[in-house]
């Protein structure tokens, strides 16, 4: 059974610092926990519903992970969720990736601050087999649980760098799209085989000091009223007519 | 000066219930307010820091609203920002609009529950001209405070119906180009001169009981691993797919 003291100590980590002093994440719902236990990812804990342990028997007995019988009063009590009736999974941090990114087309975000945009973001560049993602410092912080809830598992596919850009993108020596309002239309842009699309803070848009690491400046076409699109709506759309022009 | 029994009466606004008893809504913050004061619509009160009459001294004579100085912790209080330095406005909910949506395109929302998700979603059909959004019943009421910062002033400008979709669609008597995950490839769809783009439950998609309307099957190519995509960001695509080919 999961103990009083345990719920106290996954709670402590939906607190950045405490993440990273246990060195520590944790996932909930049903859909994160699979994906993770799924992953190969190494797990330390898994507390769940006896539903749940029996219906993903095969899962469950693949984990080295502590298995913990939860109620969903203790699940809602540990985690962030207001319920859930499945299952709450922590395991390590994994090392930040040393070498830089290496596929064809990666994903640069600068300033993204909010934990929900940047998970959906993961998801997006998962969808568009983008599997790398450059964040600034200043983004939100990947282990963050409503990060990892909106990655909607896809945390567990996609690396994640945090990088100073104006260091790394003329680092990585390859054209940088920008996604400005007053950029060439993405309907008529032509895509190079490799590159890094590069999307800005929610209000502020890309900062003024990146502007000048950017080759190729690029809009979504507007046919109504509404001044902007939302980082993770117009990322969707970008990413679309990439891939329209480079499958892979 | 903003009284305690304002603050309190605006406070009582947050709950649906008492929109609908008072028939009036709220927005807050710089942008929302704005968008309001400038769309012609009729507005009840204006509540505002010193600092943002003074910068928007056209626009706020220009309204019949009362106006009330506020301090930045009184909009706080009022409101349900965790900070405002700017205002608040409350306004009559409009009529809803009694003839059937007549523009070329129509977005139709299939039970989105989320808040955050319709007012996102009211900003990219006002991005991309579809003015008019159909709702079932089920989906999230447009006067949530959350549904309208979200649209980040779209709502101004989009006109909403709630209707049943199993009575709406066939009325409609126009092509239904149904959001599914295992339908025609949207890069080689064609798209009708008319129609309407019907999006799903965030979990659950559309309803069963709505296929049969469905006309043409579409769907977002895939490129990597995750399941979904979230329905504000197949929204934004399917749209910027649509307006590539019927620009209007």
């Amino acid at each position: 059974m999961l103990s009083k003291q345990k719920i106290k100590f996954i709670r402590s980590l939906q607190i950045k610092k405490n993440r990273l002093t246990e060195q520590l994440f944790f996932v909930e719902g049903a859909k994160s926990v699979l994906e993770l236990l799924g992953s190969g990812m190494p797990v330390t804990g898994l507390a769940a519903t006896q539903e749940f342990l029996d219906e993903h028997r095969a899962l469950v007995s693949a984990t080295s992970a502590e298995i913990l019988v939860a109620t969903e009063a203790q699940l809602v009590q540990a985690g962030t969720f207001a319920s859930n009736k499945a299952a709450l999974a922590w395991a390590p941090i994994p090392e930040a990736p040393s070498a830089l990114p290496s596929q064809s087309w990666v994903l640069a975000l600068d300033d993204v601050r909010d934990p929900g945009n940047l998970g959906t973001l993961l998801r997006i560049a998962d969808w568009y087999g983008l599997k790398e993602v450059v964040c600034s410092p200043t983004t939100a912080e990947l282990w963050n649980p409503k990060v990892l809830h909106a990655s909607m598992g896809s945390f567990t596919r996609v690396r994640v760098w945090y990088l100073p850009l104006e260091t790394y993108l003329p680092q990585a020596n390859r054209p940088v799209f920008g996604a400005l309002l007053d950029g060439e239309n993405v309907h008529t842009q032509e895509f190079t085989a490799e590159g890094i699309l590069l999307m800005g803070n929610e209000a502020q848009g890309i900062a003024p000091d990146l502007m000048p690491h950017i080759t190729h400046q690029v809009s979504i076409p507007r046919f109504g009223g509404a001044e902007s699109l939302n980082v993770a709506a117009a990322t969707a759309v970008l990413c679309d007519n990439l891939r329209r022009h480079q499958p892979h």
